[in-house]
This record gives C-alpha cells, structure tokens and sequence, in this order.
C-alpha cells in the first residue's frame, strides 16, 4: 500500500498521435491517467509542452496533494539512454537530436528517464505484468511491424548504443520482401499484420480468398483483423495466411529461444490478438525445433498491460534510476 | 607480475579426442601445458583421473611450490552450472549426469568450476584476448559446427539453463537442410565447415568445380578448406560456395548485431582461417542490411587465444567464481 499523500511516478507513452500519462505510485498502482492527441505537426518544444500538460493532468486526477517524484518516458524511436536525448523517431516530424530529458525535467522540476517504447514495454511486463517473477524475459511486440525487448538477468539489456532488442529484424527467408530496415526477409516482413495484411492483397488479386473479398467489398482497408475473420468464417486462404505468418512466428521464436534460453517469452500487440490461429502454428514450429532443454522451459505467454505497457515501463525505469541500488528480483 | 610461488589456475579444455590442461597465472599468463589424449572409451571415471593427471602435469611445467587455487573445465556440451554435473556430451560416450566438479575436486583438492567449452571460450577472448575492454561481446566459432558464446554487460550470458548462446541453430532458410538439432536451415547447415563441403560434394556430383575434382583425387576427403585451395587455385564453384557460405554468416552476422547491439563479435574456428574470401561476403551483409547505429559501432575481430580459448576461459570463470565481487570490467 502506497501512503496517501506519497511521491508519484509519471509515466508517458509518447505515440505519433496520441500520448498516455499517468501517475503511478511506487508499487505499480495506477492513480491517475490522462489522454491527448500528440499533434505532432508542431514540433517538438509544443509536444514537450503538451507531454508536461499531460502529466500533470493525471497526476492532479490521482488526487491532492500529490508530487512528483521522477517522469518515465516512452519514445517511439532510437534514444541516447545515457544523455537523455532522442536521436530519431520516424512518427514524430522534427525530432532529430532532441535533449527531451532535460528539456522535460526543466518544465516539471523533476528527474525525467527517456526509454524506447519496446525496450520500456519489455521492462513494464517483467516488473508489472506477464513476466514478473522471471529472470530472462524477450518481449515481442507483433503489431503493423514488430518490436522487442530484452529483460535479462533482471536487468533491461539495451546493447552497446540502446539500439538492442530489434527483435523484428531478424534475417528469416533469403530474398524475402524488402523491409523499412535495407535488408530482406525480416521477421517483420513475414509475420507483422501488415506482413498478413499484404498477403491477403496478394491472394485478392489472384480472385483468392473469397469470404474476405466479400468482408473487403466496399473498399474496406485490408488488415490483419479483416484476414482473421474472414479465416473465422471459413476463408481457407485467408487462414492459410495466418498459418504461415504463425509459422514464421515460430521461426523467430526458436532463434529467441535458442539464443537467450529465456524464462519467458511475452508477446503483445494488436495483431497477437489474432490469438490461437496465429500463435498455435509459432508454439508447433517452437516445440519441434527449438533445443529440447530451452523449449522444455520457456513459457510463451500473452502481454498482460496492453497499451499501458510502455508508459508503466518508463516510470518503474525512472523508479530504478532513482534507487539504483535497491535488490533486483 | 605475479609472485613466483603464487597459486595458479587449472585450465582444462576437454574434447573427445584430446585433454588440453595449462597452468595459468591470476593474470592470464601461461606457465605450463599438457596434452594428452582423452581416451574417451575408458568412461567417465578414466577420463577425470587423466585429467587430473593433465592438470598436475601443467602445474609441474610451472615450475616447484606452486599451488592449486582452482580449476576450470571446459566441456563440450550442455551442462548445469549450479551444481556442476555435465548433463551430456555428445562426443564423450556414457556423460550423462556425471557430477564432474565434486569428483574432480575430490581428485585436485580445490575447487572446480564447469562451463560448456563455446562458453568458456567467449569469456576467455573477451578476459584475455579479442574481446579485451568490451562490455557486449558474441562470440562465434565456425568449424565443423558452429558454436557461440555471449558476454554481456561484461558478464558471461548463460541463460535460464546455462543453454543460452546456440548462434548456430539460428533459423535461416526455410526449408533448408536439416540440423542435428532437428530444425532446418540453421546457419550451422549453411556457413559451416560440414556445409561447405557437403556443397562442395554435391558440386563434384554434378561434375563441376573441376580444381576441387584434381585435388581431391585419389578419394582425398573434401574438406571446407581443400575447397579454400581449390577456389584459390581459380576454381570458381568452389568460390562461389564459399561465397554463399560467407553471405550466410553475414545474415547471422545481420541478426546478432540487430538483437544485441554489441561492442564486438569475435569469430573463431578452424573454417574461419578461411579468412577473407568467407569473411568478405559476410561483412558485405552487416553493412549493408543491419541497422545502422549498431553496425557502425560493432568491430568484427578476428579471435585471439585459438585452440587455448575454452581453457583459458574456463581458468578466468574459475577465478571470478573465487572472488564474486571483484569489480567487473
């Protein structure tokens, strides 16, 4: 239990269109929280102006009386960890090279942690979520593309630049589609929902997939949802499509597997809600291909925070950077 | 420096066909070595009393009144690290659950400290040789098989189940020859030694790589490097599967750097002394396809320590073991 009047977290989900903020107190416990369109359009110093807003926002909804102790930060992008700084964030016009940190921590008088928005995701599940209790955690975001995180040792590993963790960049088929990244054949080109989602385009366009052709009349958008329940009622090709997007799933899953020998394996995101048809193929290629000793000890489990992940994240980063040498489970 | 009459470490590479034991100073220097052969048939019991004999024999070579502080033991297989037992080697007839640590340290009266052998040799280049003053180091042996090793966060990587670290069963081709590990396509099945001369094999059937076919006459066995000697003798098949075999290992090459961010990868192996012609190709994939802030911060280093490396390792390990706390590099 967190004393009334004690020092809270604020933790922000910094998106291209929206953000979250809420105030969170030591244990975890969400007490206020706070929604705003990002309007991105104006630059950086307005979105850090709204991003403060915001935080006092939810912070004034979880009571009086209340300060702040520090601010967690999800960024989606690339970040300096040790200078606080964003280096690049593709969603966000203009940010190149922003001291946000600093920047934040001057307009809220409070210390203010930056994190990537996976990496702050993976952190989020193991202290607050599906990975609690483990030690070696890879978090997998399976959403438009997909991301990832690495709890290892009870520690977020972020790698030489914090550019570790990308997950969906996983070489996987030679002279696959062409990805975002410059190389081909990425985990994300083959099993993201844009991945199914361009498939099922493909499948249209050769008069396949006849219940989603219906679904998709009317110039309805193609998504990963729309494939799926077109898969529900009966739509072979399209369940064909989430089979192999699942596959290839399974592929990324026995490289984790085999690499990390993890404890757990979270995975999140909009298009992992597809759920048994797309996770059932991945958890079939995992148990016949993955080394005997590491697949007899993972669990694959389902993200439990959902949006919240990446601000809850942030805050118990900030949290940590705060006591840096409290016990780590 | 150290004291003349200081304690040393025991440094045991065991293989199935040979036992490598070195004395080693606390600072990594080599004072003495014995090699003899494994004798893997004898058993179990046979083969720890050779070792000891081996480990005793290297610390004579360091000359009178020295000690044994601790041993390290380098194994070719998975085994649990906590209580020491070697789970199961498959080149070593009747290893399973065989409590090595407490039987040897029975025979040597002083501690010993287990650790797969691709394990141990990445701790050791990263203490002693091409690893030296990083804090994210993978290590890769390309050789018959290819094995791996991780240091991160200036801490050997072991994983949930001391299983972490099989870079060689990274899933890269669908379909793709199958593994002894029972999954297809694995980068050991299309950088490796065994895979450029299964290519190589499959080549002469078809009556091509005409150099390799002279060479290889009088039922000589092809091995990855006669085919080096082939292609630099003008044999163009035999150059292009070396080629192929480095643009694979550049796709592994691709996804490590893109997962763990690291400072270092340091490739060791016999069919690594290919050298450029394999190394090339694979560092023309990094460059290209893996994400810029981490492959132009990663070095990739030839290693350092060859065949001394999984002991002198295991030695470091054993040491560390001694002193938990010394402050980590």
């Amino acid at each position: 239990m967190t004393p009334p009047q004690a020092a809270l977290f604020g933790a922000v989900d910094l998106g291209g269109t929206k953000i979250l903020s809420l105030a969170v107190a030591a244990d975890g416990d969400v007490l206020g929280a706070d929604r705003r369109p990002t309007e991105a359009h104006e630059g950086p110093q307005a979105v850090l102006q709204r991003i403060a807003e915001s935080v006092l926002a939810a912070v004034r909804h979880a009571g009086p009386g209340r300060t702040l102790a520090a601010v967690g930060l999800a960024v989606p992008g690339p970040i300096d960890f040790e200078r606080g700084v964003v280096a690049d964030a593709p969603n966000l016009p203009g940010w190149h090279d922003v001291p946000v940190a600093r920047l934040l921590s001057d307009m809220l008088g409070c210390p203010v942690v930056l994190e990537n928005d996976a990496n702050a995701a993976a952190f989020g599940e193991w202290r607050l979520g599906a990975g609690q209790g483990a030690r070696h955690v890879v978090y997998l975001t399976v959403s438009t593309g997909i991301g990832g995180g690495l709890v290892l040792g009870g520690q977020l590993y972020r790698g030489a630049n914090g550019a570790a963790g990308e997950l969906g960049h996983l070489p996987l088929v030679e002279d696959g589609p062409l990805c975002g990244c410059g190389a081909r054949g990425c985990l994300e080109q083959l099993a993201s929902g844009t991945a199914v989602a361009r498939r099922a385009r493909e499948m249209l366009g050769r008069n396949g997939a006849p219940v989603l052709a219906r679904l998709a009349a009317g110039d309805r958008e193609i998504t990963a949802e729309l494939v799926h329940q077109a898969a529900e009622q009966g739509d072979l090709d399209a369940r064909e499509i989430i089979d192999r997007a699942g596959r290839y799933l399974g592929s990324g899953l026995v490289a984790f597997v085999n690499i990390f020998n993890p404890d757990v394996i979270v995975i999140g995101g909009g298009t992992a809600k597809i759920g048994a048809m797309l996770l059932e193929p991945a958890l079939a290629e995992l148990n016949t291909r993955a080394f005997r000793i590491a697949r007899e000890h993972v669990r694959v489990v389902p993200a439990q925070l959902g949006d919240r992940a990446g601000a809850l994240g942030a805050a118990m980063l900030a949290q940590t950077a705060l006591t840096p040498d409290r016990p780590r489970r």
